[in-house]
């Protein structure tokens, strides 16, 4: 556990309120702890691909938030956090109640911060890994 | 260009059209020719991410499907593919009046299908160059 | 822990001894359990890039050997792996007394196995984080 | 064609020859141009994995190289280049007389640049795509 940067949660949070599309497909954050974030995504047809799975898009873009938030909550706070890239495994069909990404930071330098990502689906309380992100991120400072 | 597998355009529209996530996002399917697709999201401002521009997810829900597409493509008819894996590069904003991502077949295997795309941001009818994904798809047979 | 297929380890260690690219760098093969395998490399100078730190490709070189023989550590007797794709983080410059790296099977299939890597580099008994890897390895049957 | 750097080859080819991993094994920069280089690597069985293949961490070693100088090529003269990350997919069995990467920059920023290189098998004067990198590359000034 790293030493929190004064004020995170709350960057996090208020960061998270401000993407669109976090509120579009309905996820949610639901922790935030210095260097690890959890997102959740509640499961919704209209988010699927042809079988009627999670399309690999949606779990990407919340494995991403969520590493992207894990970033920014070690960050100082005049700083802001980008995705350059991220590689993600599809490792079981994404179905069930939920989604749920947990992404914890195993590298934060002065620019470039690396996290790693699981993503479980949750159908009636039990959990499945169903996909793995590892993403490196951009430091800048405003 | 590949020799085209009969009926391949059919099958890849036919297998767009069943992907709730192309329509909830608005993409559509603009090009299909053998191991080469096209798919144009026109910009819409509740994909974006915190600065307004498209998230990562978006372009990744994008690259992905593009490049699923242009592997069934190559693919003959009984076959179905799944993205098994893939990283993406986001080497630019993604704003502007619509993205659209270029994917081809590199390499097409029995069981696997490997694909790059290249996805723009058009601007003005300019098109720049936003993001750059690398994947891995497995082809199951029915 | 995985319940161990009958004679993985010495599958492992006999096929890790076939492969002449280990011998040349000098890695060992340190730790076989089902589905954890670990790779040491000794630092040699001529392994090196232009600051003398290990060189990216011969990080991967040990980290794709540990994620492939975690794989076939827990495959059938009959089974081969090889790998298909794996993308590697740099973390930290790769230099001190030696290079460990520590593959664990982060999801099984009949055809595919996904694997991650975490690569230390050792210096005076304390080990640094230095690369991180995710990777995919398709299984043949012989 | 991008407009050349004054000195880029010289540069290019003064750091190359500071990476001992390239000469112990063997490989040789064959063409210098701005933003695209080409590493050849003659086929060697101790560089192999178990079924005499070349090793995906040769093949690693040989485009993340490739990917590194054509990075080099189109920054300024004080700066200096690192891989802090880069994915390949391993196409078809390295085997032949020799292993050529050719690799390209897609994206030059102030602090990163992105390339791809596609690696190929040459055998009796064919060539054969075998794998396929994208990486990503940071720039520091010295």
């Amino acid at each position: 556990m790293r030493a929190p940067v004064a004020g995170y949660e709350a960057r996090v949070r208020s960061n998270f309120a401000k993407q669109p599309l976090m509120a579009t497909i309905g996820a949610q954050l639901t922790r935030v702890a210095p260097g690890a974030v959890e997102i959740r995504l509640p499961f919704r047809a209209d988010l699927t691909q042809q079988h009627g799975y999670l399309h690999a898009g949606t779990i990407a873009a919340v494995a991403d938030s969520a590493c992207g938030y894990a970033a920014l909550s070690v960050m100082p706070p005049d700083a802001d956090v980008l995705s350059i890239e991220f590689k993600v495994n599809m490792l079981s069909p994404a179905r069930g109640d939920a989604l749920v990404a947990r992404a914890d930071v195993i590298r934060a330098g002065r620019t470039i911060v690396v996290c790693r990502a699981d993503v479980y689906a949750i159908a009636d309380g039990d959990e499945k890994l169903v996909a793995a992100m590892q993403g490196t991120m951009m430091v800048s400072r405003q």
